[in-house]
């Protein structure tokens, strides 16, 4: 049987325990000499003949194909590139063309910020009269009517967690025959995604959280492939052009999953996503998601048991939770800065919100203990009242 | 005095003549490790924490500075992100809100066609009435009126090596109140670009080419500042908001260049980019200048006295011409392929024009007439002529 707890194929510092995968992955061993075999004997060696010899101009698509395949997603339905912001942009944009004859987008509160600034900065400048309806939560429901034109969700909220129920949401919004839009930041390396079996309409993603591809790694678009060829790109960059070596002066919308490149791809950073994407070739999706919980719930029990001014801010029923345990606390931040100082990193969101991404993949029963141990010594002898860990930094 | 030909700090392979910085520049030495410590010692050991401790959130308006610096722009006028195509989107669209009343944007035949599908892009989804005109590059002067809301030009055609006078259009457009919006992608780190003294608008760019900043490196954007308080942007990242870190539910636009950012940066690629801007700490663009048109000069007259079958497809008189140099000839792909062959890289772009890049940080003399003897023997051999070499490749 082939382990889930893989740490010793990570780059993690000795003495660390890291519990913000949900944030930035850490480094995995073979990554650093993948990118210096790139950089020096692909960029340095080969120069602008890389683009053919090294195999760049298809990476997008490719990389994207090994996650379609941890997604459950079909070949050649999804391609990275730009940032997740620009992908949701263009995958919102589709989604909005594909029902013109409807003017709701449905959102919640759970969703990232980023997001709605996205959806309502594109529904400002949009020449149809569209409205961001955002709900709470537990209203999203209940909220789908025939009036909607897309559903636009994250499914594990970044904040506390919650998880929504990707496929009922997904049959209830094509029962009312809207379109569905799903952000899968904190899904995809983190909980098992059927794309294929959804039969969700789009979905966007980053790739430098659970799926370890390094700070700035770029963001991926899945569009169904039946909708593929219905679709238009909003951003009209010359790699979705049908045959973009042909510099033709007229815009011609690839029929593949390439309609929704942009711009020249980052291929040192898409090298380094590459070969990080490795991990997930014998990793069982649904193992890992057992795990998951397992020592999500040892966490919870363990925290409430000794630390019992801290409120478990995440759900308690771990069907409705994601990867990542968040506890609420008034002097959080400082309580973080405390553990990172202690070895423990986990991070913090305003006002009061203490994040714990829980990765079974580099993080044990024992990291779990280690980790409740430091936090109950700095809650019980309020080692996290000092002016070093009360003083905000720029990136909290 | 400092010397302009500096080969000696590029990793160029030995016996290879590189003219081909106008579509990917070569690896500086030092890049490589630069990057080993960034990915082993800021991700690998820092984790989430290379964030504030390696300053990477600053990095886009860091190295923004540093390519200000080059093209005299003010600090804090210029910040990198995503793809030179999505920077163009932004501008452009910032730049036709600031001309409400007018519905032309101006441009010609000689600009990228990516720029061109990028444009009618925009223009498609717009909800005023705008129209691209595509005029001949000569006849810009004249197309430029009171009817026209921006003018949007690549200043260096990336075809023929054709170059507008940036000062006299820009005061030609300023003068009939229409926005000026530049694409530097062929001049920055190549030709003198004085955008403060320009007074020009807007301007983008990317960074791969003659900035050297590897396959991929991100692209940017300059808004005057004046004008910076003034924009919006289409695309609302969170990273154009005021205080990210906020994570507030409504957008507030960040009244730095910071508004033109979107999704999380690239940060690998951004310090690669990042440490190969430093050669150009002592590089006088005047000097460099004066070097590149002296080489282009060169290979222009020995090629049209030894090789009579290719066509100059560039301006002859050097003031209107940038830092590459192209000919046409009916087989120029085959030529090319077996000049690559023979260790002299340039490029070709369809139907028949063969382009040389002349970078005088790393081409000299004997450089010239190397790709000039090759070239010779190529065309007067017949070498070109075998199945080989005019098998067409995916990227050209």
């Amino acid at each position: 049987m082939v382990e889930i707890y893989r740490k010793s194929l990570f780059d993690i510092p000795k003495d660390i325990v890291y519990l913000d995968g949900n944030s930035l992955g850490p480094l995995l061993k073979g990554v650093s000499e993948e990118s210096q075999r790139v950089i020096n004997n692909e960029w340095g060696k080969k120069l602008i003949k890389g683009w053919n010899e090294s195999k760049w101009m298809d990476q997008p698509v490719r990389v994207g194909n090994k996650i379609a395949k941890l997604l459950n997603g079909e070949k050649g339905s999804i391609v990275l590139g730009e940032t997740l912001a620009v992908k949701l942009y263009q995958a919102l944009s589709a989604a909005i063309d594909l029902r013109k004859d409807r003017s709701i987008i449905l959102t919640d509160t759970g969703n990232f910020p980023s997001d709605l600034y996205i959806a309502q900065g594109l529904i400002n400048s949009h020449c149809r009269n569209l409205k961001l309806k955002i709900v709470d939560p537990e209203d999203i429901v209940s909220a789908i009517d025939k009036r909607v034109a897309v559903v636009m969700l994250t499914q594990v909220d970044y904040k506390n967690g919650r998880m929504h129920d990707l496929h009922n949401i997904t049959d209830l919004c094509h029962k009312y025959g809207a379109i569905m839009l799903w952000d899968l930041a904190h899904s995809a390396g983190a909980v098992p995604v059927d794309l294929k079996k959804s039969r969700c309409d789009f979905a966007v993603g980053c790739t430098y959280k659970y799926l370890n591809g390094g700070p700035g790694s770029p963001g991926f678009i899945y569009v169904r492939p039946d909708l593929i060829q219905k679709c238009s790109t909003r951003i009209r960059g010359w790699l979705g052009h049908k045959s973009p070596f042909d510099f033709s002066s007229e815009f011609e919308e690839a029929d593949t999953i390439d309609v929704m490149r942009i711009g020249t791809p980052p291929v040192i950073q898409m090298s380094i996503l590459e070969k990080s994407l490795d991990i997930w070739e014998d990793v069982s999706m649904e193992k890992l998601r057992e795990k998951c919980i397992e020592l999500s719930e040892l966490f919870i029990s363990e925290v409430e048991e000794r630390c019992p001014e801290l409120k478990l801010a995440s759900p308690r029923d771990p069907s409705f939770r994601g990867s990542q345990v968040s506890f609420s606390f008034e002097e959080g931040y400082a309580v973080i800065q405390a553990l990172i100082n202690d070895g423990i990193i986990g991070d913090f969101r305003a006002p009061n919100i203490m994040r714990f991404g829980i990765t079974p993949l580099y993080v044990s029963e024992d990291d779990i203990l280690t980790a409740v141990n430091s936090l109950e010594k700095i809650i019980k002898e309020g080692l996290w009242n000092s002016e070093r860990f009360r003083k905000r930094k720029l990136v909290t």
